[in-house]
């Protein structure tokens, strides 16, 4: 069975609280607990930290032994050389994912650091980017 | 069913003859054909010119009366405000693909006129783009 | 009599189409005809092209008998070198005319290769702007 | 009856004595007496300074009972983040015009603080650029 | 008793004029008798204009005897050198204050000449930012 | 009461120790009892990190049920999109501060992600100006 | 027999009539009969087109089975990624040649898109440019 | 006799009161005396303006009669186009001197929206740079 | 006995795991043992940790009282203000060093927010930058 | 008979000697010598130097008398305004050429101070560069 | 008595024989012997060098025992950060001088890594320019 | 016996003359028989220039004979492609070295055309630096 981490950066945890008419009032862990469901013969996990370090912690441990790791790294995508440098020297495929479409938003969302170092990129397909990225570690 | 227009843009017609130690030697007819069996629910076309503004003549004519159309303009994504302007203008839904990660290639390659008016965007996944972009049509 | 032909650029011909509530729905077609009763001492003829060569055909084509050229390259305005220097060799002067307000827009559209070869610029008028740069070959 | 202002910048005065070879000799008062005859049916003023800040005043004072102001803000076009406010900030329409073409002069004379907040642009026909601002006003 | 003086440059005298749904109806001058009230041990005078060099006249005027000045040189913040030397060539100090959130606008906006040599800066928080730059000078 | 949150960034722990001849020998503990004296009516707390994610989880955690944020985020003003975001994803009001005018330092510092999405700017009055913006909130 | 194809750009067929004392009287088609004689071991061919994305068709035809490719992109040298890109996809070594020096010309003209996967440059000899590309591959 | 004109900027007249350590103690007036006596072959005038318009005007009304213009536009140098525009018009030579050496100063003291138009340029000499530019009309 | 703490940023823990045919397979533990050993006159540290925040609080802890620190703080350099700050704001004079030649790869690993407060920097050495960073400290 | 000078720049004195992979193992007075038998009817010289002023001395030696010139100022080709302000002032033409295709090398390489005031640039042919300049100038 | 030498850059030596019509027939030297005649209280030298270098040494060589230098580093004024440094740790007051009005030529020519470090900069005036340096040392 | 040359640029000449209260009052000269007597193991020797073009010829010289070459461009570092280049094209590994920290001068002195092509970099640790770079040629 493919194992698959599913890695969120900064503030995607206010998901369902924060400005809910535009995100829709779901969770990220009730959005995580239906694709466990549609996806049964994944075994799929999730981590989220504000703290820039602690992702890059996490990208280092999963990233030797599992099959595929989706990050959306949140704002640290546009900032963090860190995170980049992590999915450059992993040896796990890393697909980089975003909620809203980053490129009609501020122009520093245009920059990513991570992009480069990515098997691919998936964006603003809002929490279907996410199942998208699944999709991508199946064929 | 569900009717979706993929359209490629300049040198698209070259896959399978061009650099095929990189690309493969998959042209793009054959890998359409794979994937209409792969998808008998749909009904799916295709449409390649070298001509900017074919592109956009065609983005105009199915852009009222498709479910979705799979962009790929190619070297035009980069320069064409036109292109851009039209998958603004039209109502169907436009998903941009890549074949290539073109956030590792040259740095006039990093910015689109599209992904500011796509639905979403997906790229660096080989020929897999386009299916990815498929599915998202299918949710 | 004076011989003037309007050349209008790519998704021109999606007015009184797209985005009504922004442009109204009066297409070019029912404009132009509005104006040809309006002006009836001139000679009008009308040319809509999404291809940028096709544009500079038709600046060629004209550019060395007619009194006059209203030129609306919308989105090529940004980006062709080539309609500049068709504009520059040809001897009918041009005016350049652009149906919105392109300095309110992105920052992108500020830039044109078409005016600083031009008899003159008009913008931001509506339709309007077509009938002022008539007005501007009949002193 | 249709009352319009005219406001000009900084050196306009000096229309008809300086670089004639260029600019001829007709002073700007003199146009002016000429256009008023042309157009009996509207009410025509016209106000000069070379100083930003009376320009600035003079906006203020007829920016809410004129039916039209055509602006020529001359070198504080370019510079003047102040007249753009005013331009933004007052009921009368602005339509900002040029006599030479700014756009093929030198680069800092592309841009302009007005433009964005102008109800159009008109620029390059020499002193036509004023009687054309006339016309938009009386559709 | 302390003597502090506030400058406002140009457009301020619009104040409860222009834009009344953002700005509110209430005038600078309303305001001002206002504050004049609650801080009656203080010696509160204002000044307006919509001349760069009046301003700079009133700075060098009251900089060598006020307690202290209070500046909202609105536009000309963002394109005045005079000003900004004025600021550093005087005495008294100087807290530069703006009613809206610049830096919530246009980038041209984020630029000030003022506030490198102004003793604080405070910004965003309506008409209360002239009440907190009197506070500053109170402790 | 009103409950308020004052939130440090990196380094602001070095405060009275580092460069005492600049910043005074006065440690923000210190200055923090001082000012608990001062507003008695108000319930005030403060916190200090020097980790960017701690800062953000902070944020998260009282910005939906204090009455005010008063932000110093030193050195990650200028860098963090992570704590823009949270600024602005939450609904207490945040007003950003600064022990020093960043606009006479670095030019790095001229740039903050925060300032557009605070309720107000107050920057260069030494500690003052935590207490301006704690008079911000009592109006 | 070698076999050469001169490809040119946008507007190259107005030689010999757009500012003949600049350019001479001599069209594109009289000079290049006076090369065949010249070069009478040679088959030469020669295409113009004002459309991009025939210029890369014709680039993709004889890609693949001439021997060499002399290349006068004109305006498109400065702006088409794609004809570049095809440029590099092909497997005809391609001279890239200019008429004018085009480096004494505006600032736009110094980019080229084509330069980077060009056999070689030859630049600023009026006609003459063709000849040295012709002698390039004769070596 | 020759007449010349010298016309001070904004902020020169505090010369002898604004950080007399460094610009000393002498007044511009007072230096103004000593040079009248030491050139008494010539008529010598000075105005001094913190109003960029009433400078314009200066340079209008004394343009086209004196023997020469020597021009301190100070903090306006760098901002001003519309004394750039007035220097170019007027047919008076025009000197560009200023006290301090600008280029050892901020970067934005180094660009000047007059030299291009002035006879020559003098910089860095103190009071001295005035006799110089006195004596350049000597010759 | 002279106290050195060598302190790694992000990543600095995969040595010899990651590309160990560029990097070799040397873990930076292995190495630091064998340093230890060669400067048996020293007493050394070193401490490691992927989260900026805990850089800085290593830098502020013992900032005070040793006598050396060599900081590698790979992908923060890039992008730390923080950590300069800190470099800046402890006593104990700080060595920068990198492993790889950082001006041989991206454009923005050209800049560090270090190096303008450190005592020097020592660069593209491999392990070696360690060395030669404790060499400086013996002189 | 006409008489040629070939000037080369700094490290072309190392051909055939640096990087031979590349350059091949021909000197260039090998290679001079060749051509020097293959244009009997020429007087053909060559001249080389470390020293940006000693090809400016040259560059005035031969300018004034010699047929042409063939110029590759290699590395000072990107820098040296001093040998373009040269090639300029003299009355020989000027034939800029370069053994590489400096368009696909690094950025800074893209630009010559020497282009503009060429009579033609021939670029990226190895040593046919020179073959292909001399040709130039038998026409 | 005082000494003063003059350094002049490259190309200065083809003054009186380059472009006569701009810069007239008169050499440097024919132009030194006029000055050393007018100014026979000095001891004036001259030296001409095209190599950076040798204006480097010559600085090095005068600047500790002369009374003043004035320079013309022409072309290198605009690319030498060695001539700057050397102005800047020699002892002799250094005045740049230039001919022509810089400014009003190519953009590159409006950076000087001189001015900084000058006494004074005078420019413009043709070969008065080095008459007025004179002047400069002699008050 | 390891050889090791040390080469220096512009105005290092000057050590122990120049800002002596900076630099100290030992030339390089008598630091150089310091570190001779320091290191007898080894063949040291020390060239200096001020011109561009010697330091090429040197360091082709001993490029391909000696084992180490320490090379402080000194101003050149900042500006020359050519020496850049020298030290690509040479196979002796070259170690730069400056004597100030670069970074923490003006913004043109934090670029270097050395670094990229160099063994390692050390800088800011005055003449120390030389000491390390021999250092690490002996590992």
């Amino acid at each position: 069975m493919k194992k698959l981490m599913i890695i969120n950066g900064p503030n995607i945890n206010l998901l369902g609280k924060r400005e809910t008419h535009i995100y829709g009032d779901v969770s990220f862990t009730d959005f995580f607990e239906s694709i466990e469901k549609q996806y049964p013969s994944l075994i799929l996990e999730h981590f989220q930290s504000n703290i820039e370090g602690e992702l890059i912690d996490k990208l280092q441990e999963v990233g030797y032994n599992y099959d595929g790791i989706i990050l959306n790294a949140a704002a640290y995508t546009h900032t963090s050389v860190g995170i980049g440098d992590a999915v450059k020297a992993i040896q796990t495929p890393v697909v980089e994912v975003h909620i809203s479409n980053t490129f009609s938003r501020e122009a520093f969302r245009h920059q990513s650091y991570i992009s480069a170092h990515a098997k691919g990129v998936i964006l603003g397909f809002g929490l279907q980017s996410y199942k998208l990225a699944i999709e991508s570690f199946m064929d």
